[in-house]
């Protein structure tokens, strides 16, 4: 039996022990942006390096100023194989709002549902349950006699926070990093039925903004109409943030966008993608973004201003007649092309001073910033890993783009020169970052058959 | 010795136990806002109960659908003399934030200044402290041999929520409540040395409203750019509230707001107070409120639209790439004149349902409204109130406005017909409603007195 077959079939008999493995992992409750986890990460981190061992690697953990890094080993017993280098990451999103569980976030569980079984808790499926789709193709490929590449594995433990530790990490062990090429897993399927392989990320930046007025949180009945509101200064930015087409209107922020070459937009109008029903899914009917844009080009392809949380004032229930000395808001820009994180920051501090009348100052907190990713839209890495995922699914892939950021991904390409090939087998309907999150039974074991065929084309 | 004599020389003695007993009642964290307290609003009810049978009085609570009312009456040997009611509140604002307390809210202690000492609680003033004033009146009158007016007591427990209950009791209850005149201890001195008749009063009107858009909150990377995001829609709403010059946009607002009578402004203009002092005491320079207006005038006699509180998205440390399903923010609007609480709240409704874009809705929840109220300039009791207290404290009382509502005041006005005095004894620097509230021994004592000649000159 040639390897592949072997070790597909080994998959396929693990499944039962790899689903209470990826169980154990989840269970750990690694919720990196909140300070009172920090020792479950570690714990998380620490149970990745067991996992790895038991697979046959040489694996362990990594002291960062942040969250440990996770490194693995293992060759191939043909010297000349490619040497690739898989991501993942073992941190998740908060569970919060807890009451909209409907069960325990950390606590897996099988759910029957209309479409088979799905795996349900905080990260189910970002990033745990992908990650380890990888982990149990490398453990099939062990069990039938050895992997066809040379692999190194990365997880970290603070991409839901920006990757603040990753690239110091990167520049201390380029050496050890160094690969042909790397492989993510933390982006979706087109659908159910079709396998994807993104070629374009956007970047992140983060920014905390607050504006601080008076000493103290004042009586609004003796003070209101004489003293400045941190508040309506802060709605002012925000609502001044986009202009009327929903276009950003932060000077120089559109700087470094291209428009898609025709070819590539050919191909996403022929797409079956109807923008009605992917907003429809989440009880939305209409495009909200940028006048004249497809919904696949404002998650794709187009640069965005959203701010993700606003606080200011009285937040119990009820009413309390003060006017806060305080208000601040969360927000982040999803960048594209060769927009440059750090000029877009300073872009916006320099628009919110721009704003603030008598009285007023405000204070930044850089959240993390990393840059969009534009992968070749051909190369011979892409056309394997095509043929290989065809294989599986028996449906080409769809070559596109991704909404999210994967910081990591343009810290390889700026640090170590390296192409990603991302392939996820995530569903739009997997609520990551929110409640109820899942990751389809399916998802979790024809995507370890997947990477098996992957790594398998690679070594041809 | 003249009865008043006695009654002043009874106050001052009884001082160290008043004290005791106010420490009794501000223990007792009546927070009317929140479920939480709902026991202990109804325990600070029973305790004014007790003490106020201690003085002499015939006390009982009475219930409503929130927290119960405590009425007392007690009568002149001197059928002939006038009635008054007295009215203070019992409930207190909630004392977060926590952290900015030097000490426990409701641990009330004695603190050295370099103007004195000070009482420091929440409630320590607002008004707990000030109601005990007049309570301390009477029970010195009471010792001296008797009231030289009947008086009647009314304390309510939920001031600070805009009294909901209040309109339904009145109605219930108006020939037991109704009097010659109404007596208000809710209010300021002009300074530490001068003290306030208040004759204009600013009215209230709340709203919450909360901007709902998708089915559940949705990872920015992957909707960000097409899905509608409720805190900008919110923000632009609350951006829209205000043109640049300061004034309220809502169609209509300004109906029934006249400008002072000529005595009155010029009055106005020779009180010796600096905007920039009542600005520079809370960390501020630069009125924010309407170009060309003084800041006695934007405090007093002009209506205002502030935002107490705003909510939505991510709120814990760090960052959450996420798009809120909602957004909410509480409204306040205070009003003079003959304002109409309900059609300025109607067009906000209207106003933000005009703001909103497809697949946003509203929700709102009105959280109480009531009038501004003026009373006459010039009046016999308004005269004998100025010359008592011109007597306790060496110099004319100022005859001003408050921001700060007293729904009460108002619905009296309108249920029954009665005009109110409102005398109070808190300072500017008193911290209502934020952390570290006092209250000066000075304005617990010389209040006492106050109310004392106040009541012995209203029944000559």
């Amino acid at each position: 039996m040639p390897v592949l077959d072997d070790a597909l079939a080994r998959i396929d008999a693990n499944l039962d022990d790899a689903l209470k493995r990826l169980f154990g992992l989840i269970e750990i409750p690694s919720v990196s942006t909140d300070p009172a986890h920090k020792d479950d990460c570690a714990r998380a981190a620490a149970w990745l390096v067991d996992e790895l061992k038991s697979v046959g690697f040489e694996a362990s953990t990594r002291e960062t100023a942040g969250h440990p890094m996770v490194v693995g080993h293992a060759k191939s017993s043909r010297r000349d194989a490619p040497h690739v280098l898989f991501y993942g990451h073992y941190d998740v999103q908060p569970a919060d709002p807890l009451e909209l569980w409907e069960t325990e976030p950390f606590a897996p569980r099988m759910a029957d549902a209309p479409t088979g079984k799905r795996i349900v808790a905080r990260g189910a499926a970002d990033d745990k349950g992908q990650l380890m789709t990888f982990v149990e193709a490398c453990r099939g490929f062990m069990q039938a006699g050895g992997l066809p590449c040379h692999v190194t594995l990365l997880f970290e433990g603070e991409e839901e926070t920006g990757s603040p530790s990753l690239p110091a990490f990167l520049a201390a062990n380029k050496d050890e990093l160094r690969a042909d090429l790397m492989l993510v897993c933390d982006t979706n399927m087109w659908d159910r039925d079709t396998p994807m392989i993104t070629a374009m990320l956007r970047g992140l930046a983060l920014e905390e903004v607050t504006i601080r007025a008076a000493a103290r949180d004042l009586h609004s009945g003796l003070f209101g109409g004489a003293a400045v509101n941190p508040i309506h200064v802060l709605s002012r930015v925000i609502a001044d943030l986009h202009d009327d087409q929903g276009r950003v209107t932060l000077p120089g922020f559109y700087d470094g966008v291209a428009e898609l070459p025709e070819d590539v937009a050919e191909q996403w109008r022929q797409i079956p993608f109807k923008g009605s029903d992917f907003l429809g899914a989440v009880g939305l009917s209409t495009p909200a973004g940028e006048a004249g844009r497809s919904v696949l080009e404002m998650i794709w392809s187009r640069p965005t201003c959203d701010v993700n949380g606003v606080t200011g004032g009285y937040q119990g229930a009820g009413s309390k007649t003060v006017l806060p000395a305080q208000a601040s808001a969360k927000v982040s820009f999803r960048l594209v092309g060769r927009q440059d994180a750090e000029k877009v920051l300073d872009a916006f501090r320099d628009f919110v001073r721009a704003r603030l009348p008598a009285d007023c100052r405000a204070e930044f907190q850089r959240q993390g910033a990393s840059p969009a990713l534009q992968l070749p839209f051909s190369s011979e890495m892409l056309s394997r890993a095509r043929r290989a995922l065809a294989q599986e699914w028996g449906k080409e892939p769809v070559v596109g783009g991704s909404g999210g950021s994967i910081p990591i991904v343009g810290e390889f390409k700026r640090g170590l020169g390296m192409d990603s090939l991302m392939i996820g087998f995530g569903l739009d309907d997997d609520r990551i970052h929110s409640p109820n999150e899942k990751y389809e039974l399916s998802s979790f074991h024809k995507g370890a058959r997947s990477w098996a065929r992957v790594l398998d084309a690679l070594a041809k």
